[in-house]
């Protein structure tokens, strides 16, 4: 079927990335916004937008209730839930598939299999990912888990099944604190999940955090866009994205897109995915879990290869086969995304909301932004920090480098604190600009 | 050698796009402006900034004393000139030689050989580029005259061969306008160039304006880089160019590459230049002149090769050999450039400078803007009107036009009139979609 309309269960960047694509496919848009957002950019560039609730996302941009409610009012036949909020959530999935409205995303099953880490973890095993050395599944009682952690041996990492994107999770040195930080973390999790359930895993050092992105349709075909490296985190969030990875191996990066084409297949998964990745020094990778939506950072993706993702996604949830098959797909040149976010850097990144006076993005050959900001704009204290993405393309990874600190000094942003200026000295790091930093760079190096 | 700072004796998108590359390049950048032009991008962008003179191009733009001494004075190894002003100026280049400062462009003589049309034409003819019927030069007399016509026919086009881009040009139906027509072209020729030459081509109806960008070293390496269709033109003005050419057939177009590389090498070209042709509906193609310097229309170019002519420009003038072969050179997919100029197409197009209020231009994937504009910037009455270019690039042309059509939809400049309402027209408009439309098309068509 052609989808005719579709409602945006987001805001930000990514409602008017999708509003974008919509538009460009014919495809009228609806918007839907929290009372605060009633002034943003995503907003005013849908053909219709309707408020549906307060400040609070459980009220607005989680709420079931409203959004279907305008979903039928407005008589969408599609919904894209974007990043973050009900991306991920296999009740509204299946609540859209009941009331015959399109997810475009995977099915709740995908959604659910890939959302429980040790299921997850298992499934992989099964379809011959390569997994982190743990236990299998949760562990029942301190006994096995001593048992888990004399094999694989120490540091162990405590996780929460339920947990994800670095909540949940404690180090054990040996067996004395590994008693402790189960019971710990059974509690906390138990607590904050609802789901008291904790598996190990050997902690690998080294690492880098390189991911796959898939897309698949409804006919069993399921095609690998490359990897990102995105190694660079400060407390386990995402700041600075890149593809292709510095260190990867033609080897390496073919067994890793076999293997996220695997994993996928294994859970029936239809629509973007992204499988991710801890990469080792020694070119040994292992299964962290499997994002089951659009990511922040997949724009650098689509500066390699070319493929519009929000389009394709749209395309296979209309029930078509993929536009490209695997031999399609060659990575050409080199992008980098840097996640702009009105936090302030020299205090610690705290968020730094507030009204924008002058602001001017950057232009260019290569260079794309990624924002739903605007002079006069009010950033919201209740949302996400972040502001824009600011994304460059060039043939190789210095040029790369050379025109997004050009594009950085250049965007005017008046009014708040943004994180141009931690990105302009983290481009200017010896241990970045040789690309061969793991996951604990920013922990490792003052910047 | 290496250039360690470039003056750009330019202003607004072009001297902005220059200052770009040199920043990605590590160049540092001297620009120079007039004095309405204080608050301009270009100024606020560049490393440093003069005044070289009062509104008057003639008093600050086209000032070579004044130029010349910011050069020395700031010890530029280099000047770019851009496009207009004194890019085709040979005088200017060669007191650039004397003053050994390296002029970003072709030499002097290769600007005076290619600057006066007879001699382009007689030049182009003898290097096997097939050249529109008409005289051998100059025409002496209207005898002579009245034998070429009577040998090519009717009706016969009379140009100045000192004029361009659309100056000194008439038409003659038959030989008793023909011989009006000689006179008043040639008195208004000595007026308006101080040269009085003119000569005769056929009328040539149903005609594309197909031009080649080429790219030279200076040993003797020429590549050419695809062909751009600029038959959009209003008064023989352009206002929306694209990459490839609708009509273009793989033969058509590699001959024209072939044409337009012996043209260069004919006058030892060096540095981007642009062959402009005729294309006609039979396939055969006509020189119509060359242009020796980067065009305002280049970055389609650059959106489909992928290559950075204004880098590539500045490596050739280092001495350096070209960075790529014939052979690299693929062109991907489609690109449009819409020229948004400060005029108001409900009023014939009249000048609309004034100050921007509210100004954001789009983004997202595929989108490009190079622009001097700004949130509160004042355009000024004195210069060109254009005050962006918008340039997509998507897979298939059909794409791209629905790209810009988004991007227009979505590009906010408050304050004052602008061409952005054309055209989103013109994108609608069913010649245009169809892509055979020649340069007549806004003259048959109301848009």
């Amino acid at each position: 079927m052609n989808i005719q309309k579709v409602l945006i269960a987001n805001r930000g960047e990514i409602a008017v990335r999708i509003i974008r694509a919509c538009r460009e496919l014919g495809i009228s848009t609806v918007a839907v916004y929290s009372e605060p957002d009633r002034d943003s950019l995503h907003v005013r560039l849908a053909d219709e937008a309707y408020c549906i609730g307060p400040t609070a996302a459980k009220d607005s941009y989680l709420n079931f209730t409203n959004i279907m409610s305008v979903a039928t009012l407005t008589e969408c036949d599609a919904i894209h839930p974007g990043y973050g909020f009900l991306a991920e959530n296999a009740d509204f999935a299946e609540i859209c598939e009941s009331c015959n409205i399109i997810f475009i995303g995977p099915s709740p099953d995908a959604i659910n299999r890939m959302g429980d880490k040790s299921v997850a973890k298992e499934t992989m095993k099964l379809a011959g990912v390569p997994i982190i050395p743990g236990s299998d599944g949760i562990v029942d009682d301190i006994e096995e888990a001593l048992m888990v952690a004399r094999d694989i041996g120490y540091p162990i990492i405590v996780k929460a099944t339920a947990g994800g994107g670095g909540k949940g999770i404690r180090i054990a040195e040996d067996e004395e604190s590994l008693v402790k930080q189960i019971t710990a973390a059974q509690q906390e999790a138990q607590k904050a999940f609802g789901n008291a359930g904790v598996y190990l895993e050997k902690l690998l050092t080294g690492m880098k955090h390189v991911e796959i992105q898939i897309i698949a349709d409804n006919h069993g075909n399921v095609v690998h866009l490359g990897e990102r490296d995105c190694s660079v985190q400060r407390r386990r969030q995402k700041l600075l994205e890149e593809a292709p990875c510095s260190v990867l191996t033609q080897d390496v990066r073919e067994a890793m897109g076999k293997a996220a084409v695997r994993a996928a297949l294994a859970v029936d998964y239809s629509g973007a995915g992204t499988l991710e990745f801890l990469l080792g020094p020694d070119g040994h990778f292992y299964f962290m879990e499997m994002n089951t939506r659009i990511q922040v950072e997949h724009p650098v993706t689509e500066m390699v290869t070319g493929v519009d993702l929000i389009k394709e996604m749209i395309s296979v949830a209309e029930g078509n086969t993929l536009s490209f098959t695997q031999e399609d797909i060659v990575i050409n040149g080199w992008s980098i995304e840097c996640r702009i976010n009105a936090e302030d850097p020299e205090r610690n990144f705290m968020p730094s909301p507030g009204k924008i006076g002058f602001y001017l993005p950057p232009g260019g050959l290569g260079v794309r932004v990624d924002s739903a900001a605007y002079p006069g704009y009010t950033i919201s204290p209740f949302y996400d920090s972040m502001i824009a993405k600011l994304i460059v393309w060039a043939p190789t990874r210095q040029e790369a480098i050379a025109k997004m600190k050009r594009a950085l000094a250049e965007f005017a942003i008046e009014g708040i604190h943004t994180t141009i200026s931690f990105h302009q000295k983290l481009l200017e790091h010896p241990v970045f600009l040789e690309g061969n930093f793991d996951i604990k760079f920013l922990e490792e190096y003052e910047i």
